[in-house]
């Protein structure tokens, strides 16, 4: 089979492979639709994860199953099927404790163009196709069901991870596409005030109708002191990290109030150290709470999150800002999520 | 001063009482709208807290400083001010514990039209100025404000109580004003399906406006098995009791899924016991959580909810369906709310 | 292969059957020890489950590994390993969602003695082993080892439920071999005083060893006026039932205070209803959470636990008050759980 | 009146001052037992929280009310009390959120030798004295009471934060007298395996009666390295950091499980960051949360903890290797804080 793969750092090309095996508890999968992620970028041109040789690429998709292990039971040949970025090993002592997402070690939960090959392919393996797939439902499109891989649940795990309330005033720092669904879910989830940081229009745009009601731009000076000349002062209740880098923290630290959290759900591909700057951070005794990581993947919650888009009280088509038609054009999507054109937020390639 | 008072169970009317005094920590508020609650109603002709003489009624109200205590930092007069039904004491062990609505004794935050003079008055008397007040915002009507003292907090903390979570599928029992509140909180908060439980065609047309999704008639046959319908026999994770008796948990026990939580902001005046199904709670291990609680008070609450009107996030005009303009209309306001006629949702009584 | 089993209602024998099928991801075990439960005794001459024929009975054991399905990665033939009662399917939306007892369905983590055969056996299967076995250490004796595929992890869920805290009194009503684990549980996680409700001086010495503090006896009269007494009208922060009925409710929710949990683990066998009072439960309004759930089952839950007996913090060897040699003694223990005489806690046998 | 003041930067000695001024809510307190803290020893000879003239140290102690506001309901003249160093304004923003330790600001729940004049004093003020004041039972001496205005509360909130589970391997960083509670802590609260990181045997042989289980020297080693080959490279499910400084963050981190916390409760003096290593931190997405408090204050945290002592499930005698009789003897105490000879874990002041 065909297949767009990370033939070695900063560079990627056409691989032929071997159709994956079928284990007794997993499915193969033909994708529907596929989408690059940044991670994708990380990975190849950064070298973010090491070396890899001729791994395919790709951990957002959806697909049809042409095969499923003799202990299946839930999914059958022809099933329309979502599948999460992250597929755990349910039975895994971490999954066990509440963080499947590490099952088997730190990061662990990740698998797709990590430790084995993505979903750019004409068939991709899913483990565990009973914990990790779900029906597509009818009134959810191929490309939708992509952004149900990665984008919300990173996004909204963000919000889970700073524990918005009623009320809160929150910071997203980042409105990139997992940004602005952390700006949704902050939204959905009962905050009120929600300060964005970012400078393209389109994400601006995008992000006001997700419930965005304050925007920063690091062009105009840090970004705490512009949270609190907004605040009066006072700094905010929650904040979500979704784009910077080591350094992102200072400022967040700096203006977010005692008793508040942090949920990070950025990548943070450089540097030695996270900086938290120790005043501010009450030295040591201000209960600002730091906390970030990977979301959780798994059925139950592409099920949950793909009842908000089936209901209409989440709209993804926003964050589908190109589309492309053919399995070729996977090479044409990562490119763009490469070169990051101004009016890209999330490309799409659709494969029916 | 005048007020509207409660003469002894099942009697009504107004009353000459002195101007209450203002503690040192405290406040006197004359009043800018007030709103009666189905409570003063179960108070009065229902006999439900027990037996009162001429104690004014009303705990839903908004003003303006007429005094302070000396003690009192952020309130002066001529402030306009929101106040909550419960008004606790907020160095209490229970407040120090998380329950300031049950400082000094179960239920005992709750002073308004319980254990002292209501806001139905003159004047009224606030605890605690500084912990129990909150400014009102410029944006927000004082009959908007009256929402903010009981119905929103309540329907809200209903919310809270059932813990709900992105995608859960949220049953409402009741859709009065507290229950389109917690319709609102339950949708605000990202549940996707939310089944709502009532008749009246204005609550049900502002139900499917706060996000409501599919609506029940107890006309129609157990609630429990209309539940279990509409969702495929799988039932439902949180509920949210806002009307009914002691027998609503039954059918909600029912359709509840294991690990749900039932949230009972309803005040159950009648009957012996809640009856909980021992095997549908899956005999004493079922997982099925049940709490019901008093919302909590304060100024930090006002603040926050009265933030998501204040962003254009939550809207409780809809709750306004009746308007009366002068203090002496307290009387019909209330009795409105005990006759119940079917295109109302809540009175309000201006009085600037 | 043999085993001791539900003929039907009321009615046990040996039988002969197959020796249990491993599936792919499953194992097969010869037990060490054995211990039989009063869920049993109800299953049998109660027919609290229903109708069951030739049912191998008993859940509580450990053993030798002699089989395992070939996905199986940390398990080898000759592994001495502790089992829990309850075997969940990890992958279950039901386990995802936190809750792997019911996975599959309410209680149906519960497989031993209810939906399968039972390890009063020559050899009993388990399902999922990796997810549901966990080595036994040396230090960890089979008997002792019987104590956590039940006792322990149910009586300490109790406290889970009842979420104790530093310094809490806690009631903890009936202190049979769950009731005591549920003692040891709460001063374990930081209770200060402990009300242990029980009249068996077997018993009372051992809840004394575990830490309780005060004694009440249901012949004192009812429990929540000893209880109120005793605390000087205060009543308990946290309750944990481990004993009586439906109708035990009702003395707990008097005695317990706003804000408190009750953390029920005892299988409820009769009545209707469970009980709980209106007005003490605060007409809805009181905060007092009642909960009630399965123990949690599993390879991560058997570990932390046994690790707590590994570092002598937890010593179960007062709970085994009767000690038999044989597999054949298997019956001799479950009669004498039934009969439960006066110097019983619990009974073991020991097959090596 | 006489106390014993930090008189500036690297200075202190006896000074006279008025009486403290009771306000309306407030109490003066004649001590019977002080107790000097680390904290005091940074305040005046690490200049920590800036310069100070004349402010009297010490925020460890209990005494006798000698004078009640008119507002003051549960103590009165004669009265023995407890104190907490903390002491915050209940009705505060802050605390109505849940951190009355941060009533007023961060960290501005700490007044005593802070903001204001501490408990190293003939007389000292208490701020809302029925929310700051605990009576002190007959059973706990002035001496123990001491340690429940910090070291206890301090250190177990330490436990609260990292949030110990049934089970829970922990490692504690630094055994003064903080650390050897938050050791206790761990232990009362379900750890099996405890950790503790220190050298002093006086520390280590406290440690071990508290539950400590092993014991790692850095000067044997990274403490990190030290901690993954006792744990066979898995690390430890959670840290509570009571010592070192901001450089201890990094060997916590790299030695701490995805999905663990760690909880701290040290007064981190130096140092523009604190370094969290990105790599095992997860790349931000590790679970490893990160948090830092001031302990609470309060009467009922006083009550709570006391309990514990008064059913002797705490004992923090072995805290006090250094007892001192006279007022006059303060700042002996004090300057053996400084000197921290190898025999010292704590000194106290009696003055009955």
């Amino acid at each position: 089979m065909k297949g767009f793969a990370m033939l070695e750092i900063g560079k990627t090309g056409w691989i032929e492979k071997e159709k994956p095996e079928c284990g007794v508890n997993d499915a193969i999968i033909k994708p529907l639709a596929l989408s690059p992620c940044t991670s994708d970028v990380h990975t190849v041109w950064e070298g973010a994860i090491g070396e890899r040789h001729n791994m395919i690429l790709g951990h957002e998709g959806c697909g049809v199953v042409v095969e499923v292990g003799s202990n299946v039971k839930d999914f059958k040949v022809g099933d329309r099927v979502m599948v999460a970025a992250i597929t755990p090993d349910w039975n895994s002592l971490e999954a066990q404790g509440g963080y499947p997402m590490h099952s088997g070690g730190m990061l662990a939960g990740w698998k797709f163009s990590n430790f084995k090959d993505g979903v750019f392919a004409e068939y991709f393996h899913v483990n565990d196709a009973d914990g990790n797939l779900a029906h597509l439902p009818d009134t959810i499109s191929p490309e939708e069901a992509c952004m149900l891989s990665d984008m919300v649940p990173t996004g909204f795990h963000g919000v889970e991870l700073a524990d918005v309330q009623f009320g809160d005033t929150v910071l997203v720092i980042g409105i990139g596409p997992v940004g602005l669904m952390a700006v949704a879910g902050a939204n959905l989830r009962g905050a009120s005030r929600i300060l964005a940081v970012g400078t393209r229009p389109v994400c601006i745009e995008a992000a006001k109708g997700y419930g965005a009601t304050d925007f920063i731009s690091y062009k105009d000076g840090p970004i705490d002191e512009q949270v609190l000349k907004l605040t009066n002062g006072k700094g905010v209740d929650k904040i979500i990290i979704a784009g910077g880098g080591v350094e992102t923290f200072e400022p967040a630290i700096k203006c977010l109030k005692p008793g508040g959290n942090i949920g990070n759900v950025n990548y943070l591909g450089e540097g030695v150290y996270v900086n938290i700057p120790r005043e501010e951070w009450g030295v040591g005794m201000g209960h600002k709470q730091i906390n970030g990581g990977l979301m959780p993947g798994g059925r139950l919650r592409l099920q949950k999150l793909a009842s908000l888009i089936e209901v209409g009280k989440l709209d993804v088509k926003p964050l589908l800002t190109h589309k492309f038609k053919g399995f070729e054009h996977v090479e044409d999507a990562l490119m763009l999520m490469k070169d990051k054109p101004r009016d890209l937020i999330k490309p799409v390639v659709i494969l029916e």
